[in-house]
């Protein structure tokens, strides 16, 4: 692989070794190998004499020989579906920041869908990775399969469970439930749900939502189907107030298609935020929050689904699931009666 | 640093060798790196039968020696400055891309700022990282001649010249010039510019702004300074427009302060944009061709900057300086004249 960047500067530069910052140091090899190891007890004046004599010899320590002989690298594979919904760049953010307190490195793949997931993760365990975080959910068992039979832990987010996978899910039936609770307490009576794709998660919201509106007594509710980006958002509401019956309580899968869905309300109809309409989205992300939208939506606690993926990759049996709440954010879109 | 994973599965496996590939398979053990090395050629017919018996032993290359051996890894570290801007995200999405279309792997790095950018490339050196590509403009004299000094290549984007390392920018000075034009054009007489704090690209933008305000005879611009968030915009705005010289047009430093400071003009003040004040931004971020703001602004072309960097690591001398143009996205936030 190393054929791609075909100009190495500095590739024929000779490499001091550590025997050589030790012998400047005044301090035994193995002292010089515990300074550059994660967790290992070094006096602070000891590990600032070594490393200065690092620097004078401009010595770069070497993770290779550790990881040959141990077959674990201290890298992590984490995966991404896509950047377009701040959820999986707060996720990210999270789960980078969680690893590195761990000092653990993050491989980044970013992959339109799990199938390609194969190939990809069977490249970078060639780098002897310690695990795989995805933050997009895994359908395939051929995947999971694969990696389990290579001794690679995975974890998925807002995933089924395939194989001996571990999940962290938001508990989105739960909070399907709520959002019927929101919309039906703040008097709607035509509600609609606004759907994504394929998705566990989204399965999982509708089906807490359909259950709670049926324990309340409400008819079944109009389904949309939206995907999750704010262009789908927008066609689907066109669509369905262009039709006949016209909701007067949305739930959308994502606040991504709940902001669409707003701006396709004033622009295309001219109707009122929640005058006319309410709406209710998921994710809470930053934009839900701006005042141009003031969206009810449910927060999901990224930083403990991100620490979650963090913990059972380094400490559960295979097969382990934990479930993180989450936490309905009130704000403007819905008319909000005491309750 | 593998002992923060405490409970490795499957640590304890033997793993089987190319050579009982090969054996499985009926070719040469050679036959088996190739399979496996980007850019090798095989046939279909011999892939195939070596993927087979790779799978049927479970096979796991193995990229270390040859790492060990060249010094060379295959992986890129990239750098982001945070994750609040999607500014970041797409430049992540397009080098990502760009990345695997050459199979190189990315080691991700989340910085605040380009101090801490020392110690972590120095941890990633470990792993023999091929190069370094950052998205945050790197100020540190330091860094940069550590980074060469050992040997590693580094292209930042919108960034100074520091030492040896190669740059990649947007034509920011070109870009400001163009938007002092569009607010004259479009009859601004008072016009403020909305600065981001410490930053090359800041300091070009404002620079070009400046010169052709100047050029064309309108007097120094009002200057508030707004940082690069959303919040940051609104909090600017508020201030500027609670003075008693309110400006008629604003040039903001990205696209997150002009949707605050947009948001800050309709909900504080019930200004129309652009028929009170009309607002130039920066960046196209997904969020300015939202219907709700239909923001004027500069499209930086991200896939342009993420192709730059990854050719100019593989190909370039120290040094190197690429600019790419930007685009002018007329939308609803100005008056657009006949031009």
């Amino acid at each position: 692989m190393s054929r791609a960047l075909s100009n190495p500067p500095g590739a024929a530069r000779a490499q001091p070794s550590s025997t050589e910052v030790a012998r400047l140091a005044g301090v035994s090899q193995s002292t010089v190998s515990r300074v550059f190891s994660a967790g290992a007890a070094v006096s602070p004046a000891v590990r600032d004499r070594v490393m200065k004599a690092a620097e004078a010899l401009n010595y770069r320590p070497n993770a290779l020989p550790a990881i040959l002989q141990t077959g674990r690298s201290g890298i992590i594979a984490v995966v991404v579906g896509g950047f377009y919904n701040p959820f999986f760049t707060e996720f990210l953010r999270c789960v980078t920041a969680a690893l590195r307190e761990r000092r653990l490195e993050i491989m980044l793949v970013d992959t339109a869908s799990d199938d390609n997931l194969n190939d990809i993760v069977g490249e970078l365990s060639r780098y002897r990775i310690d695990g795989v975080i995805s933050a997009m959910a895994i359908h395939s068992t051929r995947v999971a399969k694969k990696l389990e039979s290579a001794g690679i832990p995975i974890v998925a987010v807002n995933s089924k469970r395939v194989g001996g996978m571990r999940t962290v899910s938001t508990d989105n039936r739960a909070a399907g439930g709520a959002a019927a609770d929101v919309l039906v307490d703040a008097g709607c009576r035509d509600i609609a749900y606004f759907a994504g794709r394929d998705s566990q998660a989204q399965a999982e919201r509708e089906r807490g939502f359909l259950k709670r509106l049926s324990d309340r007594g409400m008819p079944e509710p109009q389904r949309a189907l939206a995907g999750f980006t704010y262009e789908e958002g927008y066609a689907a509401a066109v669509e369905c107030f262009s039709g006949r019956s016209r909701p007067d309580g949305i739930f959308c899968v994502n606040d991504l298609v709940a902001i669409g869905v707003m701006d396709a309300l004033r622009k295309e109809f001219g109707l009122d935020v929640p005058g006319d309409v309410q709406i209710v989205g998921f994710d809470d992300i930053p934009m839900a929050g701006w005042r141009g939208y003031e969206l009810t939506t449910f927060h999901q606690d990224m930083d403990a689904l991100a620490r979650g993926c963090v913990d059972l990759l380094a400490d559960a049996p295979a097969d382990t699931r934990t479930t993180v709440p989450c936490r309905l954010v009130v704000r403007e879109t819905t008319r909000n009666r005491a309750r």
